[in-house]
């Protein structure tokens, strides 16, 4: 049994609220059980220099926690002077998983800044990010062409993640923080709307698993991105 | 006339949320207007070397924008590597009006840990974050005294801050963004429960300003923080 | 009685050493007492980025202790690899305090760098930065004019610093360090040349202060920049 | 055709080193086509803070490009100041992929440093350094048992990998450069020598991919991983 | 009596091999004993700022000890952050002694990088540097010449350095890590391949050298670039 | 005939103040023509990690350049947010000198901090700082015998630096930065009281020197040490 009662195949309570904060043309706050993470999206008139006049565009990601986020107060990485690796590679992966889904010719010479600030940690995190972060994503592409400033949409498919994991060799469905520190293996899956992969990351913490083990949580992230796909929708329904 | 219809002397709609994120012992949602800021004060059982050995606490500040808090983004001062002067100057003026509040010996040997982080930026963030973080510390002093960690309660009075400016030769309160951005002289005051003076940084903006305008300022600040602390009380009536 | 025999209302010994080093076209030496800052202004023939192209000239301070000036050694903020917190503050009110008695337009699209130097510090550092800058920025003016690469003086007004305080409940005149350290107020006041107010900074630690402190501090201060500003004049007397 | 004509399930020309440099305990020269990394296993006498007196011992994993090792010449990170998150996230694989196969409390509070430096690239490094660097562990290990310093192994199994990809919608073994860069997906697979997975990483490149290719990855990635270990094992038969 | 067996005026065993990695267009393997270094030269086809648009070419070097180079592993510069005052010396004096030898107008406005990485080190890594710079600063400017990318010599004269040093009152040749250690003068000496000096760098430890033992020092650091020449030569003969 | 009007083997006006600043035991102006460094010696009563333990003492130096010392203002490193490679290497020769004269063991476990700060640089500011810091190394001695905290002079010798170098053609002692900046070799000496060399760096700056230059420089440099010496030896006299 899980730490939360739920079931081993069962999503926490997942909610998404649009427009939570005013500025940026998209701003998500979502929920997965006690994770909570802000997804805005911001738009730049200009381009990083590596793809400068080509015509494309550009979509970046940044990570981050709040120091109040965690049980244990986490120090602030601007007061550390530097980004920790961690944070780095989950910044790595949402940007990718983002630019995965989208034509940044249609886009045309602009940035989308994706900003994840994570103001309540219990496990999922990135995942949670990647997620919200689409819906926040949709809402400024939305703002773009309210302004007329794009003709087609630059987004040419969905994307939604979620993590699984063996925890006492029991495959389960989106843990929490006490079920990910107890895992033998950690594995976070993004996928698009159409059922496809677009990122797989399993890990094994001191422990191996076997082929049998991967089918399993592989069958058990595509039942959570189902029905996470459909809040998604239900989210977006509304202008 | 002001750019959203206010008196001259007049707040902006004021709110305090307690208990707005889960894991810090006080977690504070402030708005006033359009600027909200998330106050947090987390524990931490040492000090700083310099106070070491002395029997007293401390009590330390962190200030951050989003970088989605504003119109145009704002990088992230983790990915810049430091910590701007803006920032510096914020974080020290939050500390220490807070510790001018505190008996540092009743607290014992433990760090407080002050995070301020605004996610919606319209003008007087310094202050709305030191008046969201004294109810941020009472909930963790009252989290302290419930786990029998201190006996005497080490919050010696009460704070809240207040900024007063003049624009177009018109002293205003509570200046929103549009107003400071076009402000002769901006000034935050900091106050104790008791109508003292704590803080009072007056600047003017290729500006000087005379004592009539002092007076006149100081005057109207007062008249904000009265109203300020009435809503203070009644956020801490609750448990 | 104060520590130096000094009246409460008195002025340490004051002097202004124009030309003090070579190559700046306005250098000054200026001490209070035992403080000593070396004040100078360089001309840059170009503007940082976000004023560029807007025919407007900028002037910027920065400031620095060496190592040496204080009694216990200051670690040097290049070796740390980061400026801290206070001379952040300290450079930002500088900066500040010069730029509101400028008219930049005037200046043309170039830069004034005021460096300020501390050799020895026994309090009133910042104040006396502001003070001796004034008269370094006056001389390279001068030395603009004399080059005939301006036509009307830029700077529109005069400005003049110092330090005002409550001290075991006395309010005293230009505190030394050994004053500073037992402050109960510290209000650092900058006026223009015609008796208003640039800048305004006062704090209590771990104390507050009321009205009728207030005034009497702001009393005192003006009586100090109104000696200030005579010492001054004659300074700038010679060529 | 592959762009060095190898068949699709084939590995590159592979070899492995031991004793390549002089000072570390294990020093490792791996080659994978053109690709070449010198790992090397370093053993410090002590640990981390966070697992001081635990009793437990630690790996830690260091990766670098010589500057030199690409057709561009690439910055050096100490030169720019930090580590980039590419270094970050392939030094995290490289730890964990190790510490995944150590019985931790056997190798008692010390700390062994793997630095993978690779010297030319074109392609597959950190698989390479993975494989390599095991080869350097032992190496370590055995120097720490012919000194007495530890009795039992506390290298529980045997670790290697190989990256598979689809490009050009088909499905290839050990990716040289030019493959990698024109990729759909990639794909590193970390295994164990009794063949489960540590480590499963996967990405689609601006693409999406489906069961079908990720079965066909995982055979092939099998497929090379066992070639790899018999080299392994016959590397490590010599003392 | 020397720690190797050596006289006091003869050199380590000295190898150079050329083509040591494929990216680079010069790139050199160079043994001095136990020292290893790998000296390539990278071409960027553009100039640093200060010398932009004068027609001349730059030419600018990066050491670095790889951490498992030494007996106790060495940490990363890159991940402390900061480039240590040893290593920025290195490599101040390898770019100069390089530079001197060059008519930086004949390489036109490019700029040839030197990375001399050392992967074992024992004693002599600056010269052995040196040394090995010079023949991959060759073959990068036959590979620009065989590009038509120049069309005469831009390298006027040939370098090599060696060190010498008073260890126990003698006078040796060429110290391994173990003299160096004990040395009570160590210098190193660039000359040109026409027996001129380019750098000399004498330092007593904690001891001072009398004219008499520089003399000797001298002597018999010629005599020793006068053998590494030879093998510098022997080793360009080939293409 | 040289800028100044000097003769090729004659030192620039020469003077040493001591006690220039006042809460450093140790504070000296040096200047020797146009160029002024404030030396002070400051005394800190533990040591670096790597001596703890040892009994015995430690003596580092820092180097500075004001940001107006020179005719173009130079950028502080403290805002560049790292310490230069000429200043490193400036910083590493002075405090080698003066170990190289000092028992460390008799200075018992303290460390000796020197501060070069440049106010004004007209060339040979390295060799001015090391012959000042001698003074106020001898200064800060004598505090620490007159306080009992040490019983012997652990300063065993004195030592002087000068720079000499060809200018066309022409060996010339003590450059000023116009001869510096055109120098074909640029050479320090160091030396101690009784006339041996601490340390020699000469450069050829483009140019190399063959060995009757560098004969004739090193007889000029010791001709200027000898009178250097003189000149510190009459500051000493008076306490």
């Amino acid at each position: 049994m899980r730490v939360d009662d739920r079931l081993s195949d069962e999503l926490r309570l997942f909610s998404i609220t649009r427009h939570f904060t005013k500025y940026a043309p998209g701003s998500v706050l979502i929920q997965t059980g006690n994770t909570k993470v802000i997804c805005t999206a911001s738009i730049e008139e200009s381009v990083p220099p590596h793809i400068k006049n080509t015509g494309e565009g550009w979509i970046t990601a940044e990570y981050s926690l709040l120091p109040s986020s965690t049980p244990v107060r986490a120090p602030r990485e601007s007061t550390r002077g530097k980004v920790g690796g961690r944070t780095h590679e989950i910044q790595r992966l949402i940007g990718r998983s983002l630019r995965s889904i989208m034509d940044l010719a249609l886009l045309k010479e602009r940035t989308i800044w994706i900003d994840c600030d994570v103001i309540q940690a219990d496990g999922g995190t990135r995942t949670a990010a990647i997620t919200g972060s689409y819906i926040a994503l949709m809402d400024a592409v939305r703002w773009l062409k309210s302004k007329d400033m794009i003709r087609e949409n630059p987004v040419i498919n969905s994307v939604a993640a979620v993590s699984v994991g063996v925890v006492n060799d029991a495959v389960l469905l989106d843990l929490c923080y006490a079920e990910d520190a107890a895992a033998q293996v950690d594995m976070n899956v993004v996928m698009t709307g159409d059922g496809k992969f677009i990122e797989l990351q399993g890990t094994g913490e001191e422990y191996a698993f076997d082929d049998g083990q991967l089918a399993e949580m592989l069958k058990m992230a595509k039942k959570g991105i189902w029905e996470i796909i459909e809040i998604q929708k239900k989210a977006l329904e509304t202008a």
